[in-house]
């Protein structure tokens, strides 16, 4: 794979003087097309090895661009702020809004590639790694995201020269850290788990790119052109035509939630003393010494007045208020539809000692994105499987995810719709959007049992409550997360 | 100034259960006003003695309102995020929008008053940082943040009483920390820094409320009508009329401008040698061990065509991708019009070894702002010392805080937006906006006069730059960044 990149191409000063001005030219354009149309964001994922010009290439792409409208990360050692958030968090911060082009110096590649050179984890485990990436950036790109991988590649026999000659120059002395030099001593196992980890993310979505690293002109101008070509490809389509998964088989009717028992109650006496047992079973949970290794994403879902409030209420009563947080999901913002749709959730997602409660959530895009044809089948058809990576990364952080559905029938609601219209409170105030959601009824229902079926795994199951009666529902969500999280924590 | 809140008040378990039912609903009638007119924030902040019970009224706040629209911040240790960020960034990124409640648990006055209390700083120092506390929450009043100062205050004994009562009980023994044993042996020192700094904090615009602590009944209610009157008061209120400082007297000319001369001229070939020798100088200068200590904030400022994207353009060229962020104004965000005009700004604030580059700025304010009508007098008036606070804060950093105003004369904008026409390259698209703004040559240039006048301190003086010759800009431009950056490195 990299035998291609050591052809020794050169680039003659006079050829790179006279292909510059109409490369960067050509390079500026394409860039203002993009910020003009804002159809798709840039994102320019830098690898490879040390010394074979990255920082320079970078520098330079700046230089030939608007650098006001890039933006380019440092991804090395993470802060103690993102090491407190799930792995991805701090690449969806920095990723580029539609228009913008980023950059990324060291990526999600990064870390499985150097544990793996180093030994550190096992081939299997790369394999995961490479396959959970080549979801990612599918889903980056189905969200309109070009994400351009270029690989920056040396011989070993150039790597050494190229450290030495920086190590002799005391004006390049500094670039060379010990670190590449521990780097050079495992070249040939840092190049077999690279080829290994590269051939298996080349992608039709996003496909490497192996740039010749010795000769710094050659370098440039393949650099410039692959960044050039594949945005003026990606601004000449509309949208890529991808073979359709087939979306869900609709139940003819929705089973799971008609089977669920909606009479179950619990009794005054029995709820109090209960809800005030768990509410200090949870308060412990959450000042036991491993809360501070672990968090809690809880989901609300359900029809409209199907309690999540009062459910809501009911976890936030137990809990310190400078420990929660509760994310009430409306339509996004402007900078949030700049942006892959799961970016807003990224927003919240909580670090170690946080509890985030989303009323309503990502969900929303199976849910009435799909019955309201807000977006394509296509779109909310991906959603399922996106949903499940993203859940997978929450938990793979030691974050207990847990997703309440509160279900009520349509009769329940009716009657709660009309004694909140009778109290005239302006919280509880009925809008024509919650007379028209109604008509929908068992849309949103087919639309839910979906919706469990496809996204109920294992680390993260939906929890379907009877919140008819709302004493009943309220210990149900109660117990699950208390249930949850101990079993977190006795884990952990 | 605390025996107010040493008289002994109790309520009756009877009396908390008749009142409690009201209070909640009409706190939650008026969080829900708030939250349909969104026509300005609530800030609470929490301070006070140790065990006074202000982590119980935070968690009653939440219970008693909607918590999904309230959003507890615990402002204790700094992360590592914060701590190479300017300090009150901390709590600017924590900024409730309009609409909504942020409770902040401890705030801007803990690390000066706690080390005031500590004998780390003497009393002037405490004294400078109330004036400045002061001015902020005006700031904020102005900016449509209701900022609410709630002290919980408890006597000598009853704080000893209650630390020794939750320590014997081991239910609630995890509460006290050393750290409160450890304030509870300074108790008089804190008591006395505490006046102080509440005695020249309790303006009109954020008055302190103490609440005597010790009855848990008491306090609660109390802290819950406290915050329901504040935010009563302010909803029945449209703008708070305040006594208006004169504008700045309008030049007859802009002189200051007008002085300059724009016939400065340097040749290609001195150009060439005194770029390259700057840039490697800054260059250099970014990788002392002491940039880590340090940081640059450059504001450009200019007509249009000025040549401010190429002098940016010089300045990138010498740094670091890594290390640079230039942040192009434009209109602002929904996100953005939800904050106070200068949270957008802090949104890009540097952390040290950052090199942050705005292509215009919060001097919008003063200069189209004023100009075009976009604020009232008022608003641009009051912005030049908000501005002057702004950019101590960050110099107080230990970031270097530089501005340039790029000056050509009417006749060069004239010829240079004839040249860009004639080139049809998409980024130098002349707008109609363009012509407009020139028609307004001059107010911009009184504007400019008075901002100078205004701004130019000794930490963040402006640079008037003669841009007609771009190289000469760029050089001098060049030049009085690494003058001010050597400075800062050698100083620091």
């Amino acid at each position: 794979m990299f035998e291609s990149a050591e052809l020794g191409h050169t680039v003659t000063k006079a050829s790179y003087a006279r292909q510059v001005p109409k490369l960067r030219e050509a390079l500026l354009d394409a860039q203002y097309d993009l910020l003009e149309k804002k159809s798709f964001s840039t994102l320019i994922l830098i690898s490879g090895v040390d010394g074979a010009g990255k920082g320079e290439t970078v520098n330079l792409l700046n230089e030939w661009m608007d650098p006001r409208h890039i933006h380019t990360h440092a991804m090395s050692v993470a802060s103690d702020e993102e090491q407190q958030h799930p792995r991805n968090w701090r690449f969806w911060r920095a990723l580029p809004p539609r228009g913008k082009i980023g950059v990324f110096f060291g990526s999600w590649y990064t870390y499985p590639i150097v544990r793996r050179a180093y030994g550190e984890i096992k081939d299997a485990s790369l394999d995961q790694a490479m396959e959970e990436i080549v979801r990612l950036e599918r889903m980056l790109a189905d969200e309109r995201v070009l994400v351009l991988k270029l690989w920056f590649h040396l011989s070993k026999k150039q790597q050494k020269k190229r450290l030495l000659a920086l190590s002799a120059d005391k004006r390049t002395r500094w670039r060379v850290t010990e670190s590449d030099w521990k780097h050079f001593e495992i070249y040939d196992t840092f190049r077999r788990v690279s080829e290994r980890a590269l051939r298996q993310t080349s992608t039709a979505d996003a496909p490497w790119r192996i740039i010749e690293g010795a000769d710094a002109r050659y370098r440039s101008l393949t650099a410039g052109r692959i960044v050039l070509e594949s945005m003026r490809t990606r601004l000449s389509q509309t949208r890529q035509p991808r073979p359709f998964a087939p979306p869900p088989a609709k139940p003819d009717e929705p089973n799971l939630l008609r089977a669920l028992d909606l009479s179950q109650k619990v009794s005054d006496k029995r709820y109090d003393k209960e809800l005030e047992a768990l509410q200090g079973r949870l308060n412990l949970l959450t000042r036991h010494p491993k809360w501070r290794k672990t968090g809690v994403v809880a989901v609300f879902e359900g029809a409209d007045a199907a309690g999540k409030g009062g459910a809501i209420r009911r976890i936030t009563g137990a809990l310190d208020a400078r420990q929660y947080r509760i994310v009430p999901v409306a339509a996004p913002t402007e900078e949030e539809r700049a942006q892959p749709y799961l970016w807003r959730f990224w927003r919240s997602v909580p670090a170690y000692g946080q509890f985030v409660i989303f009323d309503r959530s990502w969900y929303g895009r199976v849910l009435v994105e799909r019955v309201e044809g807000f977006c394509e089948q296509y779109d909310w058809n991906r959603a399922y499987s996106e949903i499940n990576d993203f859940e997978e990364q929450l938990s793979g952080h030691g974050l207990v995810v847990v997703k309440f559905w509160l279900h009520i029938d349509a009769d329940e609601q009716l009657r709660r719709f009309k004694e909140r219209e009778a109290t005239g409170f302006k919280r509880f105030k009925i809008t024509a959007e919650d007379w028209r959601n109604r008509k929908k009824w068992k849309d949103y229902e087919v639309a839910a049992c979906n919706m469990f079926e496809r996204t109920s795994t294992e680390i993260a199951p939906w929890t379907l409550v009877p919140a008819v009666d709302k004493r009943f529902a309220r210990i149900k969500i109660l117990e699950t997360i208390c249930d949850r999280l101990e079993e977190q924590i006795k884990k952990g």
